[in-house]
Order: C-alpha cells, then structure tokens, then sequence
C-alpha cells in the first residue's frame, strides 16, 4: 500500500432524508456523509499497493486508475465551481481528471497524450478539496427542503456520484494483475461460502400495475432519470427462485453456448466473435479444463454457488438458449417486470429497512455469496443485492423528465437505446444505489458486478426506439409544436386547431385531415373534436415524431442553446391533455402536389402553411372539394412566402404581377376555390414562433381563411 | 378616318380641386372632367385615317397605337378592379393592353406574339368602359377630400393617366408615315407662325432658395413622386432668355457637333453612333441639304424659329459645345434650377391662371410656336410651354415618397438615375402636367415634345445615386434601422444606442465607435450624445447605406411583400430627428477580427451583435481595452449564436464543452474582460426583429453586457 495509515472500518449510512430534521443537525449529517463517501473511497484505492497500479489500464479501453482517483474530486469542484460556489484549486487537474469516464474512442488510446500525476500529488489534490467542500458545508446556509436549486445538491450530487464510483472502480480493481494488489486488505476479504449448488426452479408472480417514478417532492437525492412518472400493467409471469449460479451458467458454457450463433443477438455474436469469450470474464480457464474465480483482488477456487456474473448479452445468449432448451418463453424481465417483482415481495425502500435484505451496502464480504443466502418473500432469492441483475429495457426518461442544469450528460448520452438498466444493487452498492428509484444503465457489453434472474412469459418486450431527436429540421418542430411558447405568442398547432374547433361546433364531426402537419400537435389536437383526424406531411423524419407521440405517447428531442450546448427536452401526450385522442389519430406521409384519391370524405381538411412549401399547389386547390363532404370545411393558413427553391415560380399561386398589378395568393384563393366554396367570416392573423437556438428565432404572421363547401 | 362622326372642339379644363365644393357638384365636375378626357383622347386617334396606322410601330420598340387607344381604358379598368370598385369587362383585352407602354426589350419584338383586335372592336371596348365608369360616377359616395384613400382617387388616376397618354400617344402618331394620316383634320393643325430668327442671350437669375414637394393635404389630384419635401438653397446663375430655337441649334449641327464624341456624354455617344443620328429626330434633311420639319401630322417648311425639339443627350451635347466655343460653363439647369427661375417669374400654379401663360394645354395650334411669342417676367420666354426643357436631374422621389397602392409602379421603376426629369410642358400638356408640383422623367435618349434652355452657371451638377436598395442581404437592415416596429418590439439600435447613453450621461462624451454599425442608425443614435462617432461594419453594402444617410439625409429601399411583390420604402433623418448630427458621423469598413489600431481614444465602443459574426473575436476582446480612454465603456450586445460558415469552432468564445462542462460565451467575457474591465449592472435582454417578408421575420434576443475600463 503506497499510504501510511490504513481505513480500519467503512461507513455507509444510507442516503439522507433532505426534507426533514433540524438545519444545523442536517448541515452535520451531509459533513459526516461527505467525509465517510470520501474515507470509502480512499479505503477503496487501499489496496493498489504498487504505484503501477494507479498506471495500468485495467480494462483496455478505459482510463487507469489514477484517473477514477483523481476523478470523484475533480467532479466535485468541477460542478461547485459551475455553481459559482468555490474557485478551482487545481485548474491542471481539473481538466485532466473531468472526462473520460466511460468507454473511450480509439483515438484516446494512446497514452503518450496522458502523463498522469503522481498518486501521492493526487491523494494532496484529494486532501485539498475535502477541506474546501468542508469548509463550503460550513459556510452555505441550509435550508430546508434541500431541493434541485439548492446549493447543497451539487455537494449531494458529488457524494453520489462519489458513491456510484465506489463501485465501478472496484469493477476495474477487479481487472488489475494480482500482483500490483493486496490480497489480504482486510476491508475487502471476499466470502469463504460456496454451498452445494441449488436447483433453480420457477415462481409465479401475479399481474399487476407497476407506477414508476420519483416525484419532485421526493425526500431523498435522485439523479435526473428517476423523476417523472410512468405506469404499466404488467400480466403474469414466472421467475427463477435464484439468480442464476455459476453451476447453472455452467451447463450452457458445456453445452457449446459461446460457439452457437442462434442463442446471441447480432450485438452479442459481435462482441463474442472480437472477444474471443468462451466463459464470464471473472471465470479463469485451467489448462486442466477446470476454472478458477476472480475476486476483486484474489484468484480463488470456483464458487459454483455464487451468482454467475456476465454482461447483458451474455446473459441474453444464456436465455436463449434455456428457451430452447425448455421449449418456454424464458427472457431476462423488463425494468418493468423486475420492479413488479420487487413490489410482490413488498420490500421497504432502503431507508426503512431495518436491517439490509440482503448481500448489499458492504455489509457483507467483499464479493457475491451464495444465491440461496438471502430470502426474500414467496420464495424468491437475491431479489435485491448481491449482483445486479440485467434487464431487457434500455434506459429512457420517464414522461416530465429534466435535466439537472449541473450535470446535463449524465443521463441523456445513455437514452440512445444502447444502455440496458441493471438492478438491484450489489455487495457494495451503496447510498442512492440502494434506492428503488435510482436507474443505472451500462452499454450491454459491459462488465459490472451484474449477472442475472430468468423469467417465463408470453408477453413481449417492447424495445423502445429512444433516441434524442437532433434532426435540425426536425426540432425546431417538436418545440414549436410540443415545447414552451416564446414572446408571449400561443401554441400555434393548439390554435389554429381550436379555430377548427370552434367552427364545427354544431357541424358533422367525422373525418378530418391535417396536412402539413408536420410533428403532429394539430392532429392531436382536432382529434377531441373530430373522429378520426389524419395527419399528413411531406417529410417522414417530421411524421415519425406524430406516430411516436401515439404509439409510445411522448417523445425527447434536444434543442440548440449556444454553439454546441444542447438542451434535452420531453414532451408527452399526457401532459398535454391529450392521451385521450391517441387511437383516433393517424399519421402518413404523403405529397400535397400528388396527394392520393383515397384521401377524400372529410368533414375538415386543415392546410397548414403548406401551400407554399408545395411544388405544384394549385392541382390540390382545384379539386379540394372532391374531398370534402357537403358543406365541410377547408381552411387554409399560409404565409404566403413562396420559395423558388421549392415552388417553381410558374407554380406560385400569387406572388407576381399579371398585366402589370399585383397578384397575391389570397386572390388565386378567390379564382380557384369561389366555384365550390364560399368564404366564412375574414380572414384573420395567426402568429407562431419557431426556435432555433435561446435567443435566435423565426417569428410568422399565417394568415387563417376558412372556406365553407357549397 | 375610321370614324363616322368627328369631334368638333377639344375641351381641356385644368386639373379639379378635390378638396372644396358641393359634394353633388363635385360628382358632376369629375363625371365631366371625365368625359372629355376621354373625349379629347378619342380625337387624337380621329387623324389615324387608315387601319394600317393602328397597327404600324411607329417606334421599333414600342407598340403599335392600336395597344396606346385600348390601354387608357384597360387602365381604367385594372385600377378599378384592383379597387374592388368594378368587375372585368372584358378580360382578353384587359390583359393584351395592359402592360407595354415603355421601350420594350428585343425579346418582346416579335410581332407574332401579338393579334392585335380590330380598332372597332377597341372602340366598342372603349364605349364599355366610358359607361361602366360613367355609371360609377354615379353610383359612388362623394366625400371630400378626395384623398388618397377614396374611391373616386382611382378614378382621377385613370383620369389623370390617359392626359399623359394624349400627349405620348401624339409623340408616336408624330412619329407614323404621313399617308397614313389625315394632316388636313381641323383639330390638329399646326401653327402656321415662323418669326425671323431672333438672337438668343443671358438674363441673371438671382440665388434663391427653392421648395418643393407636395403637401398630402393638397387640394389638387399627383402622382406619387410628387409627395413630400425637399429644399435647396440655389445659387445665382444666369439663363437663356429663349429656349434653344432649330436655328440657334442649327449652329452645334453644322459645326460638326453630331460627328464629335468630345461634346457628348459616353451615353450620349453610344446612341448617337447607334442611331447614326446627324440631326433632331423631326428635321428631315433632304437632298440638297435642306431641312424639313416634321409636325403631328404633315411635314413642313423648317420653322427656325421654333424651339429644336431634341432628347437629353442632343441638348447636353448641345451645351458641351457652347461651353467649349464660348468658355463659360454652359450646361442644363437642374430641377431645383428650373423651379428657381419659375419661382424668380413669379408664375401662379395652373388653377390659378386667368389665362394659359404660354402655348399650352391644347390652347394654341397642335404645335411648337416661336419661341420670341410668349414672355414672362423679367424677359424670359417659354417659362412654362411650347416644349418640355430637359433637365440635369434623374428623378427620385422626394422626403416622405410613398407609393399609392394601386398603382406601384408609376415611379419607382424610373427612380434609377437613367430617367432625366423635362419640365414646363408643352403645347399638348394638359391637367396635372400643368402643375407646379407635377414630375415627369423619361429615359435620356427618349423623344417627346421637348427641346431645352440652357444656363450658365459655376454650381456643379450633383447627380444623387439614387436607385432603390434591393441587395436581399442589405434591405432586412434598412427596415431593421429605419423602418417600422414588429410585434411591438422597439427599434433595436435606437434602443441599443439609448443604453449607451444612459450610462454615459455623467461620463466624458468624447468619440464613440459603432462595430457592426450595419446601416448606420446606432451610430446616428450615438451621435445625439457623443461628440464624434464613427460606425464600422464589415460589409461595404451595408455602409454605403449609413453614407447615404449621412451624404443626402436619406436612402430608399424595397421590401419583399410576397412572392416577387415588393413595397417601396424610403427612410430620411429628417424624419427620425438625426439631421443635426449627420456632421458628427461617419462610416469605415472594418473586420473586427482585424481592426486597424487607428481606432483608438474612445469613451465608448458598441460590439453589437458582431462577435458572433467574426471569424476571429478573440484577439479584439483582448486588446479592445487598448483602445478606450480611462473608464471607457465597452457595450457589447451578442446573441451568442455562433455559425460555423462564419466562425470556424476553435475560434468560438463559448457554446462548447470544456473537461466535459458548458463554457458560454458569456463566461468568455468574463475570462477574457476581466484583468482589465469590471462589469457595471447585470446584464440585460434586448429584442430585435429583423423583417424577411410581409409575413415572416427573425426575431432574436441579444444579451447585453456592459463593461468599464478599470
């Protein structure tokens, strides 16, 4: 060990209550978690007794130790300094130690561009900022509830985050040669149990609702991704008693599972093929074909008892080929399905736990224990803790998800569909780790202390398609139609519906269409009037945001600020009043210029400032009528800024001079529709603004026409 | 002649007051001001004794007459139709007479493109129209004033307009062969005077000041470009006492002046050489080197002693000549020139005559008389009458021009330095030619009924530039600077300039420095406070518009409305209360990312919304404080949204990630400002709207930071 003095015991309280208790005790209850987060911490490097340790790359794509070392802290300076907080101690370290966290790119592989301080400089650094957060926890008003603006949550945030790297970083420790650790720190001395391997068998958990979600009030720290809410019914299904031990991962290794192509995923058959993987990496191959165990700092003896540990595609494979085996519909849960599990066995949330359920919190050794040690109602095993256990969801925010405008990439780069939620903690997950709220996510080749419960059920999962919409085109529509409202102009979609509404108030409501509907409010939005409303627009990157609002009921979209700083924004159906009307409203593409017969028997069609984003406008405008069922509704609402680039101008409505005077749009309305329509009331005014960044926008004055079918 | 019945007496009553008189009688005083305009109209075509003059060109690039005897009512009619006062007539015609009264290009040559109708069947339209009008005479309120708003003001255009086309279209009949003409029909025939040629000479015009421009309260129908004011002190010259007679021009012929490209302006000679022309259009040289003379409707013995009827480019030769043989600086008055001299004879306005001063409005012969006949004041001759006198000056709409609605492009077209203005009338000059405030211009080379008096005089000719701005990136900023407001939004850099102030108001107001002055208002703005300001923007069309302001006061624009229709739009610092401070401004060309070091000693600098729009800021910011006196301000104004067209992304102040945290552009400041400013105030939000069409605008909010030299 490279320090003099070693951590004789680590603490870990469970995280704290922010909303109740006296002030001044709770200023002392947030300097004891700070200072034990930070002794955990440093007791976790204890160990690495060869400097070497903190240079070598434990995993070849992730930074080395020294990194993680220096990390926790820099991050806490780095949000207090953001906060406006404290000034920087170290601004060299500040930079070296903020990023690269995760996987890195090849391109930051080369280590010539690191040159890593010593580990003795970084434990000063360490030093350092545990006096200046000392010192700020001494000085910063508490006040309770201690809340998102506060200024004590960064210094939570850190405490957490502090917490979350507790535990990666014992992943990588894991990864280190032997012989740069100590063995025999007694802090971290694995389990000795390894009983008599168990047969795993299947439970039957009953259907029922599951409401997801923290809520903004919530008493206890959260990160960005637990707030908000969600519920589902989940119908009933079965689950193993015990999460899955070495002995019965076993039988799929024996039975040529690395070696066939038809149990993986195309993602797992990649990562086996460039991995070479034929076992779980902390299994170690004998040359006599037997295997021993890696512990986070020793090689042992195979615990065939222990909770077989695997990344998410492994213990896909692992299910498929069980299915086929069993000839039953066996999977890993969904998030959801796991949390239904966990309410069936009525567990308390870690803060009311009167003793820890189960191998969780470093309560227990420094290592799995066997998976029949902790039980857990109706039978069931490990349901939270010793391993985390994968799940088949990836991790998304849930409806009224936000951003902390402290730490705006902690959630969002994971909603890409790659990062699969693991659950239920591990040996040493502590403080929000603990929590049923909190969400973790790893890309799915990823090693955690993580293995795996199989399920049997019928129903089946559904892989949200999550991504952050960043289509430049795109966006300034999801918030002109979803998002907040600038200059004090009203949604726009929401209004031009409305005054559709309002006309039809004592006509037929039957079918209607919106063309040029672009992200799809306005369809949503007729539709508590009409029917069925259509929603049709020319560009399918625009539609796909409309049907993702119906299908899924809501949709994330990231908005320019300045530069290349983005927002994260999610609007959802729900939120807008309008879940109601999602099996009324369709959406398609199609072109207003050669817009197909089918679509004909309205009682409405809304032409949405698409005329003049049309290449031949005046075919749709001659035979309008045909489409509209006796005295339906044509509205028109348009600019009228006719675009050569887009409309040819011998296609222009009006725009121009004939015989020498002028001719606008709105006259070409007269010639071309006075046949089969009459106007209703005047012409009127509909402002609407589109964003592009925070403070550059595009401001419209449409006009609205309304014509009535003779 | 194609008609059965003649027209016995041609009845030209000047131009009606609008505003004063019995509503009742009013109406009868239109309806038949009216009738014998239209009268008068049909009598000039009665001459036109064979079909084929209808048809013939009698100019190749203008139409044939037939269009001219059909285009005075279709124009009735598109007016009234755009007024929504009447319905068509007769659609075809009203299209084919429509447009083309001006020189057409080559392309518009080919006679096949045009079936023109029988000139009955004109006839009959023309009867159609007189009725239609007729009865909305009838038919209309009479409320006076009759003003630009008033329905009976089309009616008076329509009017006003076939009075020019009576003297236009006897140019062009001027210009038909004689067999297709009646010379002998007794309402055209010419004077039959011809004096001894008298000796022309110069008679003083003191210095004076001159006024012009058309009050919108006068009682008298104009046309656009009469509006408004303009002043200008004149100094003394002298002027001919007669207009230019075909003998005294007779003398620039016969010394080689049309074989001298030395007398002409380049324009001058390129149509000289193009038209081969060795005389006036209507001197006919004949064989044995004598002259005859070309009337309306016969030729003639030369008449030396009426006025040589040329085009502007004949009489400004004519003048470089006398110049050159006499050493005096001979040249063509100005407009305000001429306006000096009518003022110095004191001439009552049209109404106002007992009787017609001169030989004018149809009341002599159908002809030029000498020009020793009609005297004014002082000894002059032919003030106003017997032919039109060029001018030096290109017209352009005065102070406060605006354009009547219904008739967009009466002036605009020609306000593009190419049309020269010809004043005084001439013996076919009737109703509003007549007045004092009336313009008219005509391309240079153009021939009408008019020849030219010529001045010494030691002022030289100030031809403003004044073409209408249409550069699509320049116009959004002259509305932006000087146009009207948007969404109740206030004008940016008036708004921006008074902050400056504000803070300025208890500081040394020295020199002050705009950077992205764009067209010019901030710096004016500034001005008010600061003893000398300079603006600097990067792009040279956008200065020149500041300089123009500076240099005449005003500029002149065009806006799109929709589609290719525009609005024509004129700015002047008379107005917006700036005319003192134009000496106190002036204009550079400047690239911030390279500014020259000659920009220094100032109280004040305004970075406004340039930053963003550099491709280098940096090195400004660093060193601007290099650049203000003691306690200088710095104001810089940002919308912070950087481009990477304009600023590649290693240049950016902010709006990227550093070490994985948000770095603004505001936090730049601070980084970049602070060794040597402190901020003073927090910063501030300033909305600007920049105008794309009648419907659509940017909308942007700037932030605005203020900084003190420390």
């Amino acid at each position: 060990m490279i320090t003099d003095s070693l951590t004789s015991e680590i603490k870990t309280p469970y995280t704290l209550n922010l909303s109740e208790g006296d002030p001044e005790e709770k200023r002392e209850e947030i300097r004891r978690y700070f200072h034990q987060t930070y002794d955990a911490y440093e007791a976790l490097f204890e160990p690495m007794i060869k400097k070497v340790a903190y240079t070598t790359r434990a995993d070849a794509l992730r930074h080395p130790l020294i990194f993680y070392y220096g990390h926790t802290a820099t991050f806490f300076m780095n949000k207090l300094v953001l906060a406006k907080l404290v000034d920087r101690i170290n601004p060299k370290f500040e930079s070296i130690f903020a990023i690269g966290v995760d996987e890195m790119s090849w391109d930051d592989l080369n280590e010539a561009h690191y040159e890593w301080p010593d580990p003795e400089a970084v434990r000063e650094y360490r030093s350092q900022v545990r006096d200046c957060i000392d010192n700020l926890i001494t000085e910063l008003p508490v006040n309770l509830p201690i809340s998102w603006e506060s200024p004590f949550w960064p210094i939570m945030m850190g405490i957490e985050h502090e917490r979350i790297h507790l535990e990666t970083s014992s992943v990588l420790i894991r990864q280190l040669p032997l012989e740069q650790l100590d063995s025999q720190h007694p802090l971290w001395q694995p389990s000795s149990e390894d009983t008599s391997p168990v047969s795993n068998s299947l439970i039957e958990v009953p259907a029922g609702e599951v409401k997801l979600g923290k809520s903004r009030e919530d008493a206890y720290y959260g990160w960005d991704n637990e707030y908000g809410s969600y519920s589902k019914d989940i119908t009933h299904f079965s689950a193993s008693k015990y999460l899955v031990s070495n002995k019965e991962f076993l039988e799929f290794v024996e039975d040529g599972g690395y070696s066939t192509q038809s149990y993986w995923t195309e993602e797992g058959w990649n990562w086996v093929s460039y991995e070479k993987a034929t076992c779980p990496r902390f299994w170690l191959p004998q040359e006599d074909g037997s295997y021993k165990f890696r512990t986070m700092l020793d090689q042992i003896d195979m615990p065939w008892s222990w909770p077989a540990e695997t990344n998410y595609l492994e213990a896909k494979a692992f299910c498929n080929w069980k299915a086929e085996k069993t000839g039953q519909p066996v999977r890993l849960p969904t998030e959801e399905e796991w949390y239904r599990l966990l309410d069936y066995v009525a567990l308390p949330d870690a803060p009311e736990w009167e003793q820890v359920p189960g191998n969780l919190n470093l309560e227990g050794p420094a290592s799995s224990v066997p998976v029949d040690t902790h039980e857990f109602k109706h039978g069931f095993y490990d349901v939270v803790g010793n391993v985390w256990q994968h799940t088949e969801t990836p991790i998304r925010g849930y409806a009224g998800f936000e951003i902390h405008p402290l730490y705006d990439d902690f959630s969002t780069p994971t909603f890409d569909t790659k990062h699969n939620m693991i659950k239920g903690g591990s040996w040493i997950s502590t403080g929000n780790e603990l929590m049923r709220d909190s969400r973790y996510a790893f890309r799915r080749h990823f090693y955690q202390h993580a293995g795996f419960r199989y399920i049997v059920s019928e129903a089946p999962v559904e892989i949200p398609d999550d991504s952050w919409e960043t289509d430049p085109e795109v966006i300034p529509y999801c918030e002109f139609n979803y998002g907040k409202e600038y200059f004090g102009v009203a949604n726009y979609p929401e209004k031009i519906a409305q005054i559709c509404l309002d006309l039809a108030t004592k006509r037929t409501r039957g079918k209607a269409l919106a063309l040029g509907c672009k992200t799809g409010r306005s369809a949503f939005e007729l539709a508590a009037g009409y029917e069925h409303v259509t929603g049709i627009d020319f560009t399918a990157r625009m539609i796909r945001i409309g049907v993702q609002m119906k299908d899924k009921g809501y949709t994330q979209y990231v908005l320019p600020e300045e530069g290349e700083i983005v927002s994260f924004h999610q609007a959802n159906l729900q939120e807008l009043g309008l879940d109601c009307v999602r099996d009324n409203v369709d959406f398609m593409q199609g072109d207003l210029s050669n817009l197909k017969e089918i679509y004909s028997g309205y009682d409405l069609i809304l032409l949405d400032t698409l005329l003049e984003r049309t290449y031949s406008p005046e075919k749709f405008l001659k035979s309008v009528h045909d489409r509209l069922n006796e005295k339906g509704l044509l509205v028109i609402s348009s600019t009228y800024d006719w675009q050569t680039n887009i409309t040819e101008q011998e296609n222009w409505l009006g725009g121009f001079k004939v015989d020498g005077e002028n001719v606008t749009t709105r006259d070409a309305f007269d010639r071309i529709l006075s046949a089969n329509f009459k106007q209703l009331g005047n012409s009127r005014d509909v402002e609407y603004v589109l964003r592009k960044t925070a403070r550059t926008f595009d401001h419209n004055v449409a006009e609205v026409t309304v014509w009535e079918k003779k």
